[in-house]
């Protein structure tokens, strides 16, 4: 587990923006991820911020476009932005964007032809927690989690089953409910069993009706997005939380849409937020 | 000329990202560039900051990864970032990755088979400004330049041969002297006739030397950036600028590489210098 191979390393608003690359015992394949490191005090602990990417995307995308770094390096908190499904020849895919690579949907499947490697959850609760505490300079009592689409789906879904190992959870235009939306139904009827009762444990809404509870929660949503009423329903989340009594601050953003372009625009905001929550 | 079609456009801080494109007389191609307008009073015109990307680049890599709308929109400045040179089928090109298509080198090419369509010269220093000013909120007369490697020997040597036009000019690690390095000496030996002296209005240093005047400079370049010695030599900008009384702040970056990890860390900086000067 712990051999770590260093893709690259740049020099970025005073700290380090890296790519990294290991053996993943949950997916049985290489798996590569970025992570940013402030510049701090010798044998300082920092807290981390996780990014769960959405449909499509890599640790790359948000790498590249995210606009995280200043913030980041001004608050003292080390981002890490994992991929979003194993890869490799020898994994199965779907011609489809929204299945197979690129669409691990953060959950650990258990149909053929996809339980041997689309481990995802336990890559994300476990594994890269490890990893990640054993490599970097991470206080692991101070975490936080975020993501975007289907990456917000599994911030949401991996805090409200971990709500002792997250201090802080946001979501960048969330897919809120698997349960009731197209993305979600393909997806977690192919990963998982066709029985739906073994799909609320990767459903935001569910989760928070069987009980499941966060102490706050971000999150922003473009109004332009075109996803919003088929695939997201925001209105959904809202409601699971009203009923809950979660204390959530879910913004409607005039006229953003699904891009980076909308995701950078709040990024500052949600770092400052987490580490509002992830100060000592 | 007149002609414009939107490529796309995204809400983005506060603001509006754009990618249009226009068939060019200057090229004799299509060309595709992209606007930033921050959110603005009506009717009100905004100052403008081109930005000249570098080697392999379109209009594409600043926009994505440059991390300039933040700055852009709390200053209120337009940002406009066009390709590096003429594309299509018709347009020739060379095999390596420093000449032909993605390497303009931002001259009026007189030799065959460039001097057809390679005009970036004229394109950066009289049509787009044109166009842009018909289709933007831009005020001409507030106008500032920067650019990258390639593109930093663009913000130069263009406002060197047009301080009317500019209030401002700042370059992130520019070959300062196509003169003096294997990049310049293949490009303007390429473009131009291989009579050394016709290089000069295209090389920031000769322009200098030879008399042309900016009133203030600011440049960052990185230590840890791979062409600074063979192709970049930012000493002789700082000899240049000594020896003509030019007030440049050459900053020489700690650790920082050639990439947008480097860019993107002092483009706010950059963007607030710049607007400073272009403030009415």
């Amino acid at each position: 587990m712990s051999a770590l191979e260093t893709v690259e390393e740049h020099r970025s608003h005073s700290g380090v923006q890296g790519v990294y690359r290991h053996s993943s015992a949950s997916t049985g394949t290489e798996m590569t991820f970025s992570v940013f490191v402030p510049d701090h005090a010798e044998g300082a602990k920092l807290p981390v911020l996780w990014f769960l990417s959405g449909l499509t995307c890599t640790h790359a995308n948000v790498t590249e476009k995210g606009e995280y770094r200043a913030a980041c390096a001004e608050h003292g908190v080390i981002f890490v932005a994992p991929d979003t499904s194993p890869r490799g020849e020898d994994v199965p895919d779907d011609e489809a964007y929204d299945f197979g690579k690129g669409a691990g949907f953060y959950v650990d499947a258990t149909q053929e032809p996809w339980a041997r490697h689309f481990a995802m959850r336990s890559y994300i609760e476990r594994e890269l927690p490890a990893l990640v505490g054993k490599h970097f300079p991470v206080d692991l009592d101070r975490q936080g989690i975020t993501g975007h689409s289907m990456g917000g789906h599994g911030a949401l879904t991996i805090a409200l089953r971990n709500p002792a190992r997250f201090r802080s959870v946001s979501a960048f235009s969330p897919i809120v409910s698997p349960l009731n939306c197209p993305w979600g139904e393909k997806a977690l009827g192919g990963y998982l069993s066709p029985d739906r009762e073994a799909w609320r444990a990767y459903d935001a809404c569910a989760l928070i009706d069987d009980g499941a509870r966060i102490d706050h929660l971000l999150v922003d949503q473009g109004t332009g997005d075109d996803f919003l009423e088929t695939q997201l329903k925001t209105g959904l989340l809202i409601e699971a939380c009203e009923k809950a009594g979660i204390a959530a601050d879910i913004r409607m953003q005039d006229g953003y849409d699904h891009s980076y372009y909308f995701i950078s625009t709040f990024m500052a905001e949600h770092v400052s937020w987490h580490a509002e929550r992830l100060a000592r």
